[in-house]
């Protein structure tokens, strides 16, 4: 295969993003987001909210991230941020797959994606930081826009919100902080446990 | 509301791009594609093959007008590339739904991304072009792995392909002269009628 083709069969096999889908559901259609979408709704924050990160940050180097995040999951499924149990391996199912995925791509480029992945996992460097308190605020809107009706499907309080998503103040304390009022609110409104 | 507060209410309202189907299908489930995880694919694709693009490119503002470039079709829906009739006062719907939509953010933010969808249509700046360039690789791609079923369905024609997305050339024309290969391909294996 030449290059094209190899980019082509890489951008194929991703196609099965949009066969991956997650616990929330979109306000809307009530469905469940799939991370596709959901991909993309971050990179919309990214844009949108930029401005709020604690750091300046390269929002193209956030973006790069965010695109290419969840692309194990196609391999390693999604694992629910409350689940505990499907969490264990979940780092080895991940890592496989992303020998795979990348592995599509010419091998510099793989290696340059897969070191993207790498740094949103490592969460070290700014934009990661930035990159993965979009990724843990996303959900919660999502949940609070739907009354909270998965929050009480798994039993989840604000207190694990809280503990599950609170490094999201690395990367954007004042959008986090909108969070926890958002948060707050729902505990008032009863669509969420305090603890 | 303040700042974070008009953001999230943006934000929210763009969530509905989730739910603005097209007429290309997936090629695993074959249910149609949306706009959300259409626009997501194509921040993917330009990430993978910003190296051929015809001029260089400021990658960030590529990804920063493919990320928007839909939103207008929450208010004025999903034109198909075909539908000459449906394309009779686009423009119009398209401009309304702008105003609107970016009007949700704070002024100078939504004025900013007013100017980034204009860019995209207007299709004078490299970026503009090889954002275009993507933007008609990606159905001719979902429709060659769909067995061109969309395109017999309604009544498309190599010709037309060709007729339609051949500015994508603008932007990109190695990627351009693959994709041509593989309507060739579907001409030759029955997928697609020539004329």
């Amino acid at each position: 295969m030449n290059r094209i083709q190899q980019q082509y069969a890489f951008l194929t096999e991703c196609l099965k993003l949009s066969e991956i889908f997650r616990q929330a559901l979109l306000p809307t259609s009530r469905r469940r987001e799939n991370d596709a979408e959901h991909s993309w709704h971050l990179c919309l924050m990214t844009i949108t909210l930029a401005e709020h990160s604690n750091t300046p940050v390269d929002v193209a180097r956030v973006l790069r991230m965010l695109i290419i995040h969840d692309l194990v999951e196609i391999d390693a499924g999604d694992t629910y941020a409350y689940d505990t149990a499907g969490q264990a391996g979940q780092h080895e199912r991940e890592a496989l797959a992303a020998e795979r995925i990348f592995g599509l791509l010419p091998a510099e480029q793989g290696a340059e994606l897969r070191a993207a992945w790498e740094e949103f996992e490592a969460r070290q460097t700014a934009e990661a930081k930035f990159a993965a308190a979009m990724d843990r605020l996303q959900p919660i809107l999502l949940n609070v826009l739907t009354g909270g009706e998965k929050w009480r499907e798994h039993g989840v309080t604000r207190k694990m919100v809280l503990a599950r998503n609170q490094h999201a103040k690395d990367g954007a304390a004042e959008v986090w902080a909108h969070a926890v009022s958002l948060l707050d609110d729902a505990v008032a409104r009863g669509l969420l446990a305090a603890e």
